[in-house]
């Protein structure tokens, strides 16, 4: 019944693998479909070469199973609570991949110190606080995407793709869970980036205000002028 | 009626992914045929995966379209102005490739520290300014290329193959499409090599003057001995 | 006679390589199995692409050959030690992995800086002492066994699946020769962004205890709720 | 003729490419036929892509063509000066491999941080001093072979298999040219980890000398016990 959104699923999970940035069972990707009210996710740690599209779990938006045999992904709530605060996102990745991994271990967000950065984020690569010990003694997966979205209270989840979580590693989202995906791997290419370009010269300045909203806007903003479709 | 020049470019376009120099669809590669006053490009925002050869963008000197439904690459008006103002070269390749990004983030020149970089650059490789926020607001990719001409004032584009540019990233070029895309390639190894060396040696020294000379002139000066084609 | 077991081994040592743990001959992995009380292992120096299972050494457990025509890894002392003292491990895998190398060449245990450490290890990653002069003089890869075992004396070897040899490099175990390999990879990857987030900032700090013991019982506790068998 | 002298050049030359020591054309390798008195090498600036065993060089050791079209590597006459100052060795590589390449332009010998390096060599990797002026402008790439040679006045060219040489890179060599290959990459990993352990540990000590000593003669002394040929 949820073939379509199954395979998708199934899809960009498998690209978390070509992309680089999993190894093991360190990452899963989920999609919603809003007008059915159900969300497909990763299975928890099933291994990338033998999961089949059949493999993926759909379960409705208070996280009960509809369809598959098998545990959904242990970070089911926080993708949950995401979908829940976040009504124009459909795609969330998750991953530990190794230099967004490591900003969010050092507890630093990722100073925009270039036009990569700009094209996809309008500033820093925002970062969680710490969560507290009673928020991981309780529902630690749900208050995950409490922090992340108590971390958003100014931000437009739509203009800043992913969140770092402190001391783990990031979330990135986007309108289907293939640019969720997408979002992630330029996430961990801007986060290399930046930590080259630190190592190179601890002294480097942000880039200019006026290069990142040109850059961002370029590709985002009401006047893009960037890829194939003017008309969204 | 452009269907080799067309071929070529696609060509070297999947060479910068095969090369690692570009993820998602961050770079493109250009030829010019100046005798025809064409040049071909890499359509704007598509994937590598899904680009044929028919993709590619072909317009006249003056960005006008000649050949193509899509619409070409956000670029096109820097690589025009590269073209119009460096007849002497007839490709050009652009990335966010890590290490040569990260020292245009950082601001840096590459400083020349080993001989495979003097094989390429006789000096270090050239960094523009920051571009002023009245030429952000006005034709930016135009200005992109004029601060690269700005930058070349005093300097021969056949011997200095690449720029950086500030907060951006690198632009090669060379005889052709492919030409462009190797010394790209070239490029990031030194890039890398210099950061790898810096983290090493803080203090590492410039290779001495009569090296640089020495390598540069063994494979481009009038006495070049490197390669198969002495004739040229 | 122990076809399945060298074929287990077998793969397991082709996973090494296509991790990218090992390049030419610097790794190994083995297999007990107690009830028939033989060991398998990677023969010495043999090159992985020209290697069958037919190749893998079969042994007793005081290290006289059962089976196979080749001389075994040099390290089997040191496997055989470690499976006489932890008689919960089952498998072994050594390799010289760059950043768990390099660790264990600074001399400084890892860090626990993330989660993706603590879903591992609930602590540290543990170093040995430097051997002493006597202990190389003398049976050196059944003392670098003894100087794993003696670190071990307050540590639960299935809590703490590696152990780095200070100036050597990594072992890691696990209840299967893949699993000590899957463990190893999971620690090269650990390593690798322990170093990366120190880089970023050498001020980082360790994981909050109550982060630790939360991610690591999530995966290895009486209640662990990762995966798809929580009847273990 | 030389048949089975140029596959195996040809294949040692892919080689350098399959470990990736190598891009575009920067690296060569050559075997000699002490015997025959002759030396196989890679054609000069060709691609490795394009590149046939018969495009395979063959010299007499005074550099005189042989056998074959093109031009030999431009660095032939070092290859030659080594061959006639080294007896013991039969074949040579040279790539401008990442780090080996990043400590010659860092002028550093690679210090002896772990068994890995003492797998194959008894001391720090030795670097060449800068080539003077009268020595670059003369016969550069014979001068290169004699800075090499002058730095080895006091070791051993089969216990070092490798040099570096000052701002340009590594030169390794062996029995074979695919023995040279494997040991440029042994040093290229070598490198890599003694990078890595400087930037974690700046402090980091040099292996214990006993230690350097125990894992050198394991391999390489009379009594050596690693691999399958204890009768050499």
């Amino acid at each position: 019944m949820y073939e379509e959104l199954k395979k998708r699923v199934y899809e960009a999970n498998l690209k978390l693998v070509e992309y680089g940035l999993v190894i093991l069972t360190f990452g899963n990707a989920s999609e919603i479909d809003r007008e059915k009210g159900v969300m497909a996710i990763k299975p928890s740690g099933v291994e990338y070469e033998k999961m089949t599209p059949e493999d993926i779990v759909v379960l409705d938006l208070n996280g009960r199973p509809v369809e598959g045999n098998l545990k959904p992904s242990s970070d089911t709530p926080t993708h949950l609570y995401l979908y829940n605060s976040f009504p124009a996102i459909s795609g969330i990745a998750h991953a530990h991949s190794d230099y967004a991994t490591a900003f969010a271990q050092a507890g630093i967000g990722i100073p925009c110190l270039g036009t990569t950065h700009a094209d996809h984020f309008p500033g820093p690569v925002p970062i969680t606080r710490v969560l507290k010990e009673e928020e991981v003694a309780g529902d630690y997966e749900l208050n995950t995407g409490k922090v992340i979205v108590e971390r958003f209270s100014q931000l437009d989840p739509l203009h800043y793709p992913a969140c770092l979580v402190s001391g783990h590693g990031p979330f990135a989202w986007g309108k289907s869970a293939r640019e969720a995906v997408d979002n992630l791997l330029a996430l961990e290419k801007i986060a290399k980036m930046a930590a080259l370009t630190l190592f190179i010269n601890p002294e480097a300045k942000n880039l200019k205000d006026y290069l990142i909203k040109k850059h961002f806007e370029r590709k985002h903003g009401p006047k893009a002028y960037y890829g194939q479709r003017k008309e969204k």
